[in-house]
Protein backbone atom coordinates (compact mmCIF):
# COMPACT_ATOMS: atom_id res chain seq x y z
CA UNK A 1 0.00 0.00 0.00
CA UNK A 2 2.64 2.49 0.92
CA UNK A 3 4.83 3.98 -2.25
CA UNK A 4 8.21 2.83 -2.81
CA UNK A 5 9.12 5.91 -4.98
CA UNK A 6 10.79 8.96 -3.54
CA UNK A 7 7.61 10.85 -2.16
CA UNK A 8 7.20 14.54 -2.15
CA UNK A 9 7.19 14.72 1.37
CA UNK A 10 10.74 13.67 0.88
CA UNK A 11 11.68 15.93 -1.45
CA UNK A 12 9.99 18.67 0.11
CA UNK A 13 11.85 18.41 3.23
CA UNK A 14 15.73 16.98 1.48
CA UNK A 15 18.73 18.31 3.07
CA UNK A 16 22.27 18.13 2.05
CA UNK A 17 24.55 16.88 4.23
CA UNK A 18 27.35 19.21 5.74
CA UNK A 19 28.99 19.67 9.21
CA UNK A 20 27.81 22.73 10.78
CA UNK A 21 25.74 23.67 7.86
CA UNK A 22 23.24 22.10 5.83
CA UNK A 23 21.35 23.22 2.77
CA UNK A 24 17.46 22.93 1.92
CA UNK A 25 14.96 24.66 -0.24
CA UNK A 26 11.40 25.20 0.01
CA UNK A 27 9.02 23.07 -1.97
CA UNK A 28 6.35 24.22 -4.03
CA UNK A 29 4.25 21.38 -3.35
CA UNK A 30 3.93 22.47 0.08
CA UNK A 31 3.90 26.49 -0.27
CA UNK A 32 1.53 28.10 2.10
CA UNK A 33 0.19 31.44 1.00
CA UNK A 34 2.66 33.89 2.30
CA UNK A 35 5.77 31.41 3.00
CA UNK A 36 6.33 27.31 3.01
CA UNK A 37 3.90 25.18 5.40
CA UNK A 38 5.32 25.22 9.16
CA UNK A 39 4.99 21.98 9.21
CA UNK A 40 7.50 20.95 6.28
CA UNK A 41 9.85 23.61 7.87
CA UNK A 42 9.88 21.64 10.98
CA UNK A 43 10.45 18.62 9.46
CA UNK A 44 13.09 19.51 7.13
CA UNK A 45 14.79 20.85 10.24
CA UNK A 46 14.30 17.77 12.14
CA UNK A 47 15.66 15.85 9.28
CA UNK A 48 18.94 17.47 9.21
CA UNK A 49 18.72 16.64 13.03
CA UNK A 50 18.00 13.22 12.83
CA UNK A 51 20.55 12.89 9.38
CA UNK A 52 23.68 14.20 11.67
CA UNK A 53 26.33 11.82 12.42
CA UNK A 54 27.06 13.23 15.70
CA UNK A 55 22.95 12.47 16.19
CA UNK A 56 22.26 9.71 19.10
CA UNK A 57 18.80 8.59 19.99
CA UNK A 58 15.10 9.46 19.05
CA UNK A 59 13.64 13.18 19.23
CA UNK A 60 11.80 13.35 22.51
CA UNK A 61 10.97 17.28 22.12
CA UNK A 62 11.12 20.23 19.39
CA UNK A 63 10.50 24.04 19.35
CA UNK A 64 10.62 25.86 16.44
CA UNK A 65 10.27 29.89 16.57
CA UNK A 66 9.00 31.23 13.12
CA UNK A 67 10.79 34.26 13.37
CA UNK A 68 10.24 35.83 9.68
CA UNK A 69 9.13 34.60 6.05
CA UNK A 70 11.26 31.86 4.50
CA UNK A 71 11.43 33.13 0.26
CA UNK A 72 10.97 30.83 -1.90
CA UNK A 73 14.49 28.81 -2.74
CA UNK A 74 17.69 27.62 -0.92
CA UNK A 75 18.33 28.54 2.71
CA UNK A 76 20.55 27.34 4.94
CA UNK A 77 20.34 25.65 8.44
CA UNK A 78 23.19 26.14 10.67
CA UNK A 79 23.12 23.14 13.54
CA UNK A 80 25.00 23.03 16.45
CA UNK A 81 24.70 20.37 18.85
CA UNK A 82 24.93 22.51 22.57
CA UNK A 83 25.39 20.00 24.85
CA UNK A 84 25.53 16.14 24.97
CA UNK A 85 24.71 13.90 28.06
CA UNK A 86 25.01 10.18 28.95
CA UNK A 87 21.35 9.98 27.14
CA UNK A 88 20.52 12.67 25.60
CA UNK A 89 21.22 16.12 23.30
CA UNK A 90 20.56 19.43 23.17
CA UNK A 91 20.48 20.91 19.86
CA UNK A 92 19.79 24.65 18.34
CA UNK A 93 18.91 25.14 14.71
CA UNK A 94 19.63 28.75 12.70
CA UNK A 95 17.44 28.61 9.46
CA UNK A 96 18.55 31.62 7.22
CA UNK A 97 18.51 32.38 3.47
CA UNK A 98 21.60 34.27 1.40
CA UNK A 99 23.40 35.17 4.79
CA UNK A 100 20.70 37.07 6.23
CA UNK A 101 18.56 37.08 9.08
CA UNK A 102 17.68 34.14 10.79
CA UNK A 103 13.66 33.41 9.40
CA UNK A 104 13.62 29.66 11.77
CA UNK A 105 15.10 29.46 14.83
CA UNK A 106 14.47 26.12 16.76
CA UNK A 107 16.00 23.75 19.44
CA UNK A 108 15.37 19.64 19.84
CA UNK A 109 15.88 17.35 22.59
CA UNK A 110 16.83 13.74 21.36
CA UNK A 111 17.15 11.18 23.91
CA UNK A 112 18.03 7.00 24.11
CA UNK A 113 14.63 6.16 25.46
CA UNK A 114 15.21 2.63 27.93
CA UNK A 115 12.05 0.48 29.46
CA UNK A 116 10.30 2.26 32.46
CA UNK A 117 7.06 2.18 34.29
CA UNK A 118 4.00 3.36 31.47
CA UNK A 119 1.05 4.71 31.58
CA UNK A 120 -1.28 6.91 29.03
CA UNK A 121 -3.78 8.45 31.08
CA UNK A 122 -5.14 10.29 28.11
CA UNK A 123 -7.89 8.30 26.74
CA UNK A 124 -7.73 7.75 23.23
CA UNK A 125 -10.68 10.25 21.57
CA UNK A 126 -12.26 7.34 19.33
CA UNK A 127 -13.45 7.88 16.18
CA UNK A 128 -15.27 6.31 12.93
CA UNK A 129 -12.82 4.92 10.99
CA UNK A 130 -10.22 6.23 8.81
CA UNK A 131 -11.63 4.06 5.36
CA UNK A 132 -15.24 5.09 6.43
CA UNK A 133 -14.97 8.71 6.87
CA UNK A 134 -15.08 11.60 4.01
CA UNK A 135 -12.06 13.33 2.63
CA UNK A 136 -11.97 16.66 3.38
CA UNK A 137 -12.60 18.64 -0.15
CA UNK A 138 -12.38 22.46 0.05
CA UNK A 139 -8.33 22.48 -0.30
CA UNK A 140 -6.96 26.00 -1.19
CA UNK A 141 -3.29 26.12 -0.06
CA UNK A 142 -0.58 23.79 -1.94
CA UNK A 143 0.32 22.00 0.92
CA UNK A 144 -3.34 21.28 2.27
CA UNK A 145 -3.30 19.23 -0.98
CA UNK A 146 -0.45 16.90 -0.03
CA UNK A 147 -2.56 15.39 3.05
CA UNK A 148 -5.56 13.66 3.04
CA UNK A 149 -7.89 15.19 5.76
CA UNK A 150 -10.68 13.20 6.83
CA UNK A 151 -12.67 15.05 9.73
CA UNK A 152 -14.58 13.32 12.37
CA UNK A 153 -15.34 16.08 14.31
CA UNK A 154 -15.20 20.20 13.64
CA UNK A 155 -14.84 20.05 9.92
CA UNK A 156 -13.84 24.10 8.81
CA UNK A 157 -17.81 25.52 7.79
CA UNK A 158 -17.38 28.87 6.59
CA UNK A 159 -19.41 31.70 5.18
CA UNK A 160 -23.13 30.96 4.21
CA UNK A 161 -22.20 27.32 5.74
CA UNK A 162 -21.04 28.55 9.26
CA UNK A 163 -23.93 27.95 11.72
CA UNK A 164 -25.12 30.77 14.70
CA UNK A 165 -23.86 27.65 17.50
CA UNK A 166 -21.27 29.43 19.47
CA UNK A 167 -17.69 29.65 18.45
CA UNK A 168 -15.70 26.05 18.74
CA UNK A 169 -12.52 25.70 18.43
CA UNK A 170 -12.38 21.60 18.62
CA UNK A 171 -11.31 19.51 15.56
CA UNK A 172 -10.69 15.64 15.50
CA UNK A 173 -9.75 13.90 11.79
CA UNK A 174 -7.72 11.27 10.66
CA UNK A 175 -4.76 12.64 8.48
CA UNK A 176 -2.17 11.10 6.12
CA UNK A 177 -0.07 11.95 3.12
CA UNK A 178 -2.66 12.12 0.36
CA UNK A 179 0.08 10.07 -1.66
CA UNK A 180 0.43 7.46 1.48
CA UNK A 181 3.87 7.37 3.37
CA UNK A 182 4.55 5.80 6.77
CA UNK A 183 4.05 7.73 9.79
CA UNK A 184 7.99 8.70 11.01
CA UNK A 185 9.12 11.22 13.31
CA UNK A 186 9.48 13.74 10.23
CA UNK A 187 5.05 13.35 9.19
CA UNK A 188 4.75 13.64 13.12
CA UNK A 189 6.10 16.59 13.58
CA UNK A 190 4.82 18.02 10.12
CA UNK A 191 1.41 17.28 11.37
CA UNK A 192 1.48 18.38 14.47
CA UNK A 193 1.33 21.96 12.16
CA UNK A 194 -0.86 20.62 10.04
CA UNK A 195 -4.16 21.74 12.46
CA UNK A 196 -6.02 24.72 10.40
CA UNK A 197 -5.66 27.75 12.59
CA UNK A 198 -8.01 27.51 15.33
CA UNK A 199 -8.96 30.67 14.43
CA UNK A 200 -10.19 30.07 11.39
CA UNK A 201 -12.96 27.37 13.27
CA UNK A 202 -13.62 29.73 15.91
CA UNK A 203 -14.23 32.54 13.71
CA UNK A 204 -15.54 30.50 11.48
CA UNK A 205 -13.89 33.13 8.64
CA UNK A 206 -10.40 32.98 7.20
CA UNK A 207 -8.31 35.36 8.81
CA UNK A 208 -4.61 36.57 8.66
CA UNK A 209 -2.55 34.03 10.87
CA UNK A 210 0.58 32.71 10.95
CA UNK A 211 2.57 30.32 13.72
CA UNK A 212 4.64 32.00 16.22
CA UNK A 213 6.06 28.93 18.11
CA UNK A 214 5.08 25.22 17.76
CA UNK A 215 6.61 22.95 20.52
CA UNK A 216 5.76 19.45 19.94
CA UNK A 217 7.16 16.49 22.23
CA UNK A 218 7.24 12.61 20.75
CA UNK A 219 5.91 9.77 22.53
CA UNK A 220 7.26 6.92 20.50
CA UNK A 221 10.93 6.09 19.26
CA UNK A 222 11.31 5.36 15.56
CA UNK A 223 11.57 1.57 15.81
CA UNK A 224 7.90 1.86 17.89
CA UNK A 225 6.67 3.59 14.33
CA UNK A 226 8.16 1.40 12.51
CA UNK A 227 6.41 -1.30 14.52
CA UNK A 228 3.08 0.77 14.39
CA UNK A 229 3.36 0.26 10.55
CA UNK A 230 0.67 2.89 10.01
CA UNK A 231 -0.10 5.60 7.28
CA UNK A 232 -2.04 7.87 9.12
CA UNK A 233 -3.00 8.99 12.69
CA UNK A 234 -6.22 10.67 14.45
CA UNK A 235 -5.34 14.32 15.27
CA UNK A 236 -7.20 16.18 17.96
CA UNK A 237 -6.98 19.89 18.53
CA UNK A 238 -8.16 22.72 20.73
CA UNK A 239 -7.62 26.66 21.84
CA UNK A 240 -7.67 27.93 25.21
CA UNK A 241 -7.54 31.50 24.53
CA UNK A 242 -7.57 34.29 21.53
CA UNK A 243 -6.37 37.40 22.92
CA UNK A 244 -5.05 41.05 21.68
CA UNK A 245 -3.68 39.16 18.32
CA UNK A 246 -2.74 36.07 19.65
CA UNK A 247 -4.05 32.17 20.24
CA UNK A 248 -3.03 29.70 21.61
CA UNK A 249 -3.16 25.17 20.31
CA UNK A 250 -3.23 22.27 21.99
CA UNK A 251 -3.61 18.88 19.74
CA UNK A 252 -2.53 15.28 20.12
CA UNK A 253 -1.24 12.93 17.48
CA UNK A 254 -2.64 8.82 18.09
CA UNK A 255 -1.86 6.09 16.22
CA UNK A 256 -5.19 4.20 14.84
CA UNK A 257 -4.78 1.51 17.59
CA UNK A 258 -5.24 4.65 20.53
CA UNK A 259 -1.83 4.77 21.17
CA UNK A 260 -0.42 8.38 22.12
CA UNK A 261 2.23 9.18 19.73
CA UNK A 262 2.95 13.38 20.27
CA UNK A 263 1.28 15.84 21.89
CA UNK A 264 2.08 19.26 20.37
CA UNK A 265 1.13 23.37 21.70
CA UNK A 266 1.60 25.98 19.77
CA UNK A 267 1.00 30.01 19.58
CA UNK A 268 -0.22 31.69 16.46
CA UNK A 269 -0.66 35.33 15.86
CA UNK A 270 -4.36 36.09 13.68
CA UNK A 271 -5.64 39.22 13.05
CA UNK A 272 -9.42 39.80 13.73
CA UNK B 1 -0.43 42.79 52.00
CA UNK B 2 1.95 42.79 49.25
CA UNK B 3 5.64 43.38 50.85
CA UNK B 4 7.48 46.84 49.59
CA UNK B 5 10.64 45.59 50.46
CA UNK B 6 13.15 43.64 48.30
CA UNK B 7 11.27 39.59 47.44
CA UNK B 8 13.29 37.01 47.97
CA UNK B 9 11.74 35.70 44.64
CA UNK B 10 13.93 38.91 43.29
CA UNK B 11 16.90 38.19 44.82
CA UNK B 12 17.13 34.53 43.54
CA UNK B 13 16.33 35.93 39.78
CA UNK B 14 18.74 38.83 40.28
CA UNK B 15 20.70 39.71 37.11
CA UNK B 16 23.31 42.15 36.43
CA UNK B 17 23.37 44.08 33.55
CA UNK B 18 25.96 43.61 30.37
CA UNK B 19 25.28 43.77 26.50
CA UNK B 20 25.27 40.37 25.15
CA UNK B 21 26.44 39.20 28.61
CA UNK B 22 24.51 38.85 31.84
CA UNK B 23 25.70 37.84 35.37
CA UNK B 24 22.99 36.00 37.95
CA UNK B 25 24.17 33.20 40.56
CA UNK B 26 21.89 30.67 42.22
CA UNK B 27 19.89 30.84 45.47
CA UNK B 28 20.22 28.59 48.40
CA UNK B 29 16.77 29.64 48.71
CA UNK B 30 15.45 28.46 45.51
CA UNK B 31 17.62 25.32 45.74
CA UNK B 32 15.79 21.60 44.21
CA UNK B 33 17.81 18.24 45.29
CA UNK B 34 20.51 18.27 43.01
CA UNK B 35 20.42 22.33 41.30
CA UNK B 36 18.26 25.26 41.28
CA UNK B 37 14.76 25.24 41.02
CA UNK B 38 13.98 25.10 37.26
CA UNK B 39 11.09 27.53 37.53
CA UNK B 40 13.84 30.25 39.00
CA UNK B 41 16.31 29.61 36.33
CA UNK B 42 13.37 30.34 33.84
CA UNK B 43 12.71 33.08 35.64
CA UNK B 44 16.27 34.68 35.82
CA UNK B 45 16.63 34.05 32.10
CA UNK B 46 13.03 35.84 31.62
CA UNK B 47 14.06 38.79 34.13
CA UNK B 48 17.36 39.52 31.72
CA UNK B 49 15.03 39.66 28.39
CA UNK B 50 12.67 41.77 30.24
CA UNK B 51 15.41 44.35 31.76
CA UNK B 52 17.55 44.00 28.47
CA UNK B 53 17.81 47.95 26.87
CA UNK B 54 16.94 46.05 23.33
CA UNK B 55 13.46 44.69 24.51
CA UNK B 56 10.09 45.80 23.14
CA UNK B 57 6.91 44.54 24.19
CA UNK B 58 5.67 41.50 26.38
CA UNK B 59 6.99 38.07 26.73
CA UNK B 60 4.49 35.69 24.31
CA UNK B 61 6.10 32.27 24.95
CA UNK B 62 8.94 30.82 26.63
CA UNK B 63 10.57 27.72 25.71
CA UNK B 64 13.72 26.46 28.63
CA UNK B 65 15.52 23.21 27.61
CA UNK B 66 17.98 21.92 31.08
CA UNK B 67 20.64 20.61 29.33
CA UNK B 68 23.02 19.87 32.03
CA UNK B 69 22.65 20.29 36.26
CA UNK B 70 23.62 24.25 37.41
CA UNK B 71 26.32 24.34 40.22
CA UNK B 72 25.71 26.63 42.80
CA UNK B 73 27.50 29.81 42.47
CA UNK B 74 27.80 32.01 39.43
CA UNK B 75 26.37 31.90 35.80
CA UNK B 76 26.71 33.84 32.53
CA UNK B 77 23.76 34.54 30.30
CA UNK B 78 24.68 35.03 26.80
CA UNK B 79 21.66 36.83 25.64
CA UNK B 80 20.99 37.48 22.10
CA UNK B 81 18.20 39.04 20.06
CA UNK B 82 18.29 36.83 16.78
CA UNK B 83 15.57 38.46 15.01
CA UNK B 84 13.17 41.59 15.35
CA UNK B 85 10.47 42.42 13.47
CA UNK B 86 7.60 45.54 13.49
CA UNK B 87 5.80 43.69 16.53
CA UNK B 88 7.85 40.91 17.66
CA UNK B 89 11.07 39.95 18.80
CA UNK B 90 12.80 36.74 18.88
CA UNK B 91 15.50 36.01 21.84
CA UNK B 92 17.99 33.32 22.51
CA UNK B 93 19.44 32.62 26.21
CA UNK B 94 22.42 30.23 26.99
CA UNK B 95 23.31 29.78 30.66
CA UNK B 96 26.99 28.39 31.08
CA UNK B 97 29.22 28.65 34.17
CA UNK B 98 32.58 29.27 34.10
CA UNK B 99 33.07 29.16 30.43
CA UNK B 100 31.69 25.95 30.36
CA UNK B 101 29.52 23.62 28.37
CA UNK B 102 25.80 25.16 28.03
CA UNK B 103 23.89 24.40 31.00
CA UNK B 104 20.63 25.77 29.46
CA UNK B 105 19.84 26.80 26.11
CA UNK B 106 16.25 29.33 26.59
CA UNK B 107 14.56 31.05 22.94
CA UNK B 108 11.73 33.71 24.01
CA UNK B 109 8.98 35.76 21.79
CA UNK B 110 7.65 39.05 22.98
CA UNK B 111 5.56 40.83 21.16
CA UNK B 112 3.46 44.22 21.51
CA UNK B 113 -0.03 42.84 21.41
CA UNK B 114 -3.12 44.91 20.13
CA UNK B 115 -6.50 44.48 20.77
CA UNK B 116 -8.24 42.13 18.89
CA UNK B 117 -11.30 39.68 18.72
CA UNK B 118 -11.21 37.92 22.09
CA UNK B 119 -12.48 34.39 23.54
CA UNK B 120 -11.65 32.39 25.90
CA UNK B 121 -12.97 28.58 25.44
CA UNK B 122 -11.27 27.06 28.35
CA UNK B 123 -13.33 27.18 31.53
CA UNK B 124 -12.13 28.08 34.71
CA UNK B 125 -11.97 25.10 36.84
CA UNK B 126 -13.63 26.75 40.02
CA UNK B 127 -12.32 26.01 43.40
CA UNK B 128 -12.45 26.54 46.91
CA UNK B 129 -11.57 30.24 47.48
CA UNK B 130 -7.75 30.22 48.55
CA UNK B 131 -8.40 31.72 52.13
CA UNK B 132 -10.39 28.81 52.65
CA UNK B 133 -7.94 26.23 51.65
CA UNK B 134 -5.38 24.91 53.92
CA UNK B 135 -1.99 25.39 52.99
CA UNK B 136 0.28 22.19 52.23
CA UNK B 137 2.61 21.38 54.85
CA UNK B 138 5.12 18.64 53.82
CA UNK B 139 7.57 20.40 52.52
CA UNK B 140 11.03 18.81 51.50
CA UNK B 141 13.27 20.89 48.82
CA UNK B 142 13.70 24.35 50.17
CA UNK B 143 11.78 25.92 46.99
CA UNK B 144 8.95 24.29 47.90
CA UNK B 145 9.40 26.79 51.16
CA UNK B 146 8.86 29.79 49.26
CA UNK B 147 5.47 28.82 47.93
CA UNK B 148 1.94 28.57 49.52
CA UNK B 149 0.66 25.73 48.13
CA UNK B 150 -3.19 24.73 48.76
CA UNK B 151 -4.38 21.87 47.25
CA UNK B 152 -7.79 21.84 46.20
CA UNK B 153 -7.66 18.62 44.77
CA UNK B 154 -4.68 15.96 43.81
CA UNK B 155 -2.59 16.52 46.38
CA UNK B 156 0.04 13.98 46.85
CA UNK B 157 0.30 11.37 49.24
CA UNK B 158 2.99 9.04 49.37
CA UNK B 159 3.96 6.23 51.25
CA UNK B 160 0.77 4.81 53.77
CA UNK B 161 -0.82 7.49 52.93
CA UNK B 162 -1.41 6.25 49.35
CA UNK B 163 -4.45 4.57 48.02
CA UNK B 164 -4.92 1.69 45.93
CA UNK B 165 -7.04 4.45 43.75
CA UNK B 166 -5.55 4.45 40.01
CA UNK B 167 -2.95 6.17 38.98
CA UNK B 168 -4.26 9.76 38.83
CA UNK B 169 -1.73 13.27 38.09
CA UNK B 170 -4.07 15.37 38.16
CA UNK B 171 -3.64 18.63 40.22
CA UNK B 172 -5.66 21.84 41.38
CA UNK B 173 -3.93 24.17 43.41
CA UNK B 174 -3.55 27.75 44.70
CA UNK B 175 0.02 29.09 44.36
CA UNK B 176 1.29 32.12 45.60
CA UNK B 177 4.55 33.27 46.99
CA UNK B 178 4.82 32.50 50.60
CA UNK B 179 5.66 36.10 51.43
CA UNK B 180 3.16 37.79 49.31
CA UNK B 181 4.39 39.16 45.94
CA UNK B 182 2.41 40.61 43.35
CA UNK B 183 2.02 38.07 40.12
CA UNK B 184 3.83 39.20 37.09
CA UNK B 185 5.08 37.80 34.03
CA UNK B 186 8.63 36.92 36.38
CA UNK B 187 6.44 34.84 39.00
CA UNK B 188 4.41 33.26 36.39
CA UNK B 189 6.83 31.31 34.30
CA UNK B 190 8.54 30.10 37.71
CA UNK B 191 5.05 29.11 38.62
CA UNK B 192 5.13 26.81 35.67
CA UNK B 193 7.18 24.79 37.38
CA UNK B 194 6.19 24.69 40.31
CA UNK B 195 3.56 21.74 39.66
CA UNK B 196 5.42 18.96 41.32
CA UNK B 197 6.74 15.80 39.06
CA UNK B 198 3.20 14.12 37.61
CA UNK B 199 5.30 11.14 37.76
CA UNK B 200 5.18 11.83 41.79
CA UNK B 201 1.79 11.89 41.62
CA UNK B 202 0.87 9.24 39.29
CA UNK B 203 3.35 6.30 40.99
CA UNK B 204 2.25 8.22 44.54
CA UNK B 205 6.07 7.95 45.52
CA UNK B 206 9.75 10.28 44.79
CA UNK B 207 11.65 9.25 42.28
CA UNK B 208 14.47 10.61 39.87
CA UNK B 209 12.44 13.44 38.19
CA UNK B 210 13.63 16.27 36.24
CA UNK B 211 12.24 18.77 33.80
CA UNK B 212 13.70 18.46 30.36
CA UNK B 213 11.73 21.08 28.44
CA UNK B 214 9.57 23.43 29.32
CA UNK B 215 7.57 25.71 27.01
CA UNK B 216 4.53 28.60 29.22
CA UNK B 217 3.08 30.87 26.41
CA UNK B 218 1.52 34.37 28.26
CA UNK B 219 -1.63 35.35 27.62
CA UNK B 220 -1.98 38.72 29.66
CA UNK B 221 0.78 41.19 29.21
CA UNK B 222 2.44 43.43 31.72
CA UNK B 223 0.15 45.76 32.44
CA UNK B 224 -2.69 43.48 32.76
CA UNK B 225 -0.88 41.92 35.55
CA UNK B 226 -0.80 45.03 37.50
CA UNK B 227 -4.26 45.76 36.56
CA UNK B 228 -5.07 42.20 38.20
CA UNK B 229 -3.53 43.10 41.14
CA UNK B 230 -2.99 39.38 42.46
CA UNK B 231 -0.75 37.47 44.79
CA UNK B 232 -1.85 34.03 44.09
CA UNK B 233 -3.05 32.02 41.20
CA UNK B 234 -5.01 28.57 40.79
CA UNK B 235 -2.72 26.42 38.92
CA UNK B 236 -4.15 22.87 36.89
CA UNK B 237 -1.89 20.34 36.04
CA UNK B 238 -2.39 16.97 34.31
CA UNK B 239 -0.33 14.03 32.63
CA UNK B 240 -1.32 12.63 29.16
CA UNK B 241 1.67 9.76 29.23
CA UNK B 242 4.67 7.81 31.14
CA UNK B 243 6.51 6.40 29.04
CA UNK B 244 9.93 5.01 28.57
CA UNK B 245 11.07 7.17 31.00
CA UNK B 246 9.62 10.37 29.88
CA UNK B 247 6.46 11.94 30.89
CA UNK B 248 4.80 15.03 29.37
CA UNK B 249 2.45 17.59 31.62
CA UNK B 250 0.39 20.30 30.60
CA UNK B 251 -0.50 23.03 33.09
CA UNK B 252 -2.85 26.22 33.43
CA UNK B 253 -2.30 29.42 35.47
CA UNK B 254 -5.61 31.32 36.04
CA UNK B 255 -6.13 34.77 37.82
CA UNK B 256 -9.04 34.14 41.19
CA UNK B 257 -11.43 36.54 39.07
CA UNK B 258 -11.39 32.91 36.13
CA UNK B 259 -9.11 35.03 33.52
CA UNK B 260 -6.18 32.37 31.74
CA UNK B 261 -3.22 33.82 32.24
CA UNK B 262 -0.17 31.30 31.35
CA UNK B 263 -0.59 27.74 29.87
CA UNK B 264 2.63 25.91 30.10
CA UNK B 265 3.92 22.17 28.98
CA UNK B 266 6.76 20.22 29.88
CA UNK B 267 8.86 16.63 29.25
CA UNK B 268 10.48 15.14 31.88
CA UNK B 269 12.82 12.62 32.69
CA UNK B 270 11.66 9.85 35.44
CA UNK B 271 13.27 6.89 36.92
CA UNK B 272 10.76 4.50 37.82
Amino acid sequence: MLTKTPHLFDDATTVTAGDSRWQGRTSDDYWAFVGPFGGATAATILRALVDHPQRAGDPLSLTVNYCAPIAQGAFDLDVRLVKANRSTQHWCVELTQGGGDVATLATAVFAERRPSWSHQPAQFPGASPFEQTLPYAKVAAPWVKQYDFRFVEGEPKFGSMATAAPPNAFSKFWIGDRVPRKIDVLSLVAMSDAFFGRIFHAKRELVPFGTVSLTTYFHADAADLVAEDIAHVLAVADAKIFHTGYGDQNGELWSPSGRLLATTTQIAYFKA
